[in-house]
C-alpha cells in the first residue's frame, strides 16, 4: 500500500500575480485509511480562477487556503484502497483533494463517475464538471436566456466561456459573440465552437469591437472578466438586458481596488439586471445540466478542449499561466495514471 | 374663455448644473379646444430628478425635451373648458402638460382624480403619484423585499425615499436605514417617518456611517443616488442582497463620466442582484399600489411632506434646488388655484 503523498502547499499569500515561489512541493506520509475512507491515486487535478480568491488570506464566500497545508481543489482519480464496501478498488472518482498525487478521503466526499469511452475522465473537471455547470446555471437560470436573444460572453475560450457560447447556440440564440486574448482563440471560437463572431480584446477597446460585432446590441452578457468588458457590455446592452456575473479575472491579481464601470447610470436607463452567482449555491440544476450536456458532449454537438500540463510539480505554473490566459478550454494538470 | 398660457421653455441643454438662464417664461396663445380636448388650468406642477435626463439632447429611455417648446411633466389641474362629455368642467385631473399654467390636452391623456379631503391634490404628484409608485414597485417588485430583512435607502428624505422607508416598516423590515443631506432631514427620517437610523452623507464617508448603523449588514438597497452610496451599499451588503436601482442623482449634473464602484467583484462573491428599473414600464402594480398606499396615507400611517414653491416663474429655480437636495419630500410648484 502506498504510504507517501506528494502535495503542493501554499507558502505565502501572493501580492499581485502569484509566483512559483509562493508554492512548494512537499512529500508527506499518507495516513492509513480508516473505516469509511478511501485512498485515491489522482489522475488529474483542476486549476481554476476561483482558487486565486482563496489565496488572499481573507474569507470571501469560502474559506481561504491555509498556509503550509495541502490546498483543496477538484480532482479525478482511482480508488487504490477502499475501506467502504460501496467503492470497489479501481473505481474512478471525483473529489476535492486536488493539488496532490494521492489522498485519503472520507467516502462521503467522493463521487464515482460513469466512465464513457467517448469522453476523457478529465472532462469531469471541465465541460461535465463545475465549469460546465457554471455555464449552464449562469446562462439559463441567472440570465434566463431565451431563444432569439443575442448573447455576449467574455473569456470565451476558457472552460466556462466556450460552453456558454455553444449552449446559447443550442438553445437558439440569435447571435453569439465571444471575446478572448489571442488570434488563435478567436479562430477557435468561430471555426471550431461555432460562435457567430469573436474578437481579441487586446486588439483595441472592447466597447468599439463589441459595438461593431453587435450592431443590434446584446440581450445577455455572461461575465468572466469584469473591468472594461463589463463596462462595454453595459454600453452595448439593449434595454432589459440580463447579465450573469460569474467572475472578474481581470482583477484577480490586482493589488489596488479596480475602477468600476463609468456608465453605471445605464443600469437604470436601460433597466439592466446584474446577477452575481456562485455555482455551488445551486444544486437543483445539476440533474438538468447533466441530462442536457452529457449526451451533447458524447455525440460531439458540444465541443471542448483541454490544456493539459504534465506533472504535479508543474501545477503552480499551470495555475499562474491560466490566470494569464495561456489555456484554451479547461486547464488541467495530469499527475498520474 | 382663457386664451393665453404661460409656459416654461428650455432654451439650451445645460452643461453641468442647470442655470436659470437655460429656461425662459413664454406667454403664448392657447389653441381653441377641439372635440375630445380639455382646457385645463393647472394648480400645481411636478419637478422631478428624471427631468434632468431629458435635458441632455440625447435619447435615453425617453425622448429629450425639445428646445424652445413647452416642457412636459406631471401636473394636477382643473378642467375649465371641456369638449368631452366624460369630463365635466371643474373636475380635478392629472395629466402630463406641466411646466405651464394652462394647457389644451386630449382627454385620452387625462385622468380624473378622486379628491379626498384628508389628502391634498398635490399628493397625486408625490406619495400617490409616480414617486410613490416608484417606491412601491422598486421595493416590492424589483428588490422583492420580505419581512425580517434589513433595508437601506439613499436620498431618503426625497419623495421616493421617504416612502420606501415607511413601506419597508409597514411590511415588517427588521431595520430601516436612510441617508440624507442635512441634520434636519436626518431628524425628519428618524423622528417623523420612523426610520430606525439615518445619517447625513456629508458628515463622513458613506461606507463608514452605513457600516456603523447596519452592524448586521443590509439585505435590500434602494438606490436614488448612485456613486459612493452604491459602492458603500455593496460593501455592507449581506450575501444574496437585492438592489433596486432607481436613479443616480449624484451624477445627473456631471459633465464627465463618473467613476463606478471599485468593489464590483463583490457582486459575484456576495451574489448580489442589481436591478435597474423605470416605474413607467410597470403598470401591473398600480392597482395594488393604490389599494395599499391610499388608505395608509389617508389615515396617517404613511406620512409625507411637500416642499411647495409658489409661482410658475419660479419653477426653474425649484427644479435646480431640488437637484441640490433643497427639498424635503416632494417638490411641487403651485401655479394656480
Amino acid at each position: 500500500m502506498p504510504t507517501m503523498a506528494r502535495e503542493i502547499h501554499l507558502l505565502a499569500y501572493p501580492a499581485g500575480e502569484p509566483q512559483p515561489g509562493d508554492f512548494t512541493l512537499v512529500e508527506r506520509p499518507l495516513p492509513e485509511p480508516r473505516h469509511g475512507e478511501l485512498l485515491i491515486r489522482n489522475q488529474a487535478i483542476s486549476v481554476d480562477p476561483y482558487m486565486r480568491g482563496k489565496m488572499t488570506g481573507k474569507r470571501t464566500y469560502t474559506a481561504p487556503y491555509e498556509l503550509n497545508a495541502p490546498m483543496e481543489g477538484r480532482a479525478v482519480g482511482v480508488v487504490e484502497v477502499s475501506r467502504d464496501p460501496d467503492f470497489t478498488e479501481g473505481t474512478v472518482v471525483l473529489h476535492d483533494a486536488g493539488w496532490r498525487d494521492r489522498a485519503v478521503v472520507g467516502s462521503g466526499h467522493v463521487r464515482a463517475i460513469n466512465v464513457i469511452d467517448a469522453i476523457p475522465v478529465t472532462a469531469h473537471l471541465g465541460v461535465l464538471g463545475m465549469p460546465g455547470r457554471t455555464a449552464y446555471v449562469g446562462l439559463f437560470e441567472k440570465a434566463r436566456m431565451r431563444g432569439g436573444e443575442s448573447v455576449f460572453v467574455s473569456g470565451a475560450a476558457g472552460a466556462v466561456g466556450g460552453l456558454v457560447g455553444q449552449l446559447a447556440r443550442l438553445r437558439g440564440a440569435s447571435r453569439v459573440i465571444g471575446s478572448a486574448g489571442s488570434a488563435e482563440k478567436v479562430d477557435y471560437l468561430v471555426n471550431e465552437l461555432g460562435f457567430d463572431a469573436a474578437f481579441n480584446y487586446k486588439d483595441g477597446p472592447v466597447v468599439e469591437q463589441l459595438s461593431q460585432l453587435a450592431p443590434h446590441g446584446i440581450d445577455i452578457y455572461f461575465d468572466n472578466v469584469g473591468g472594461d468588458h463589463l463596462e462595454a457590455a453595459m454600453a452595448v446592452a439593449n434595454p432589459f438586458a440580463r447579465f450573469a456575473l460569474c467572475g472578474a479575472i481581470s482583477g484577480y491579481n490586482a493589488t489596488e481596488p479596480q475602477p468600476g464601470p463609468r456608465n453605471m447610470a445605464l443600469i437604470v436607463t436601460k433597466r439592466l439586471m446584474l446577477q452575481g452567482f456562485i455555482v455551488t449555491d445551486t444544486s437543483d440544476a445539476t440533474a438538468d445540466f447533466y441530462r442536457e450536456v452529457a449526451p451533447a458532449v458524447a455525440d460531439g454537438r458540444l465541443k471542448f478542449r483541454e490544456t493539459v500540463v504534465e506533472g504535479l510539480e508543474n501545477a503552480p505554473e499551470a495555475f499562474i499561466s491560466m490566470l494569464r490566459g495561456a489555456n484554451t478550454g479547461k486547464m488541467v494538470v495530469r499527475v498520474g495514471t
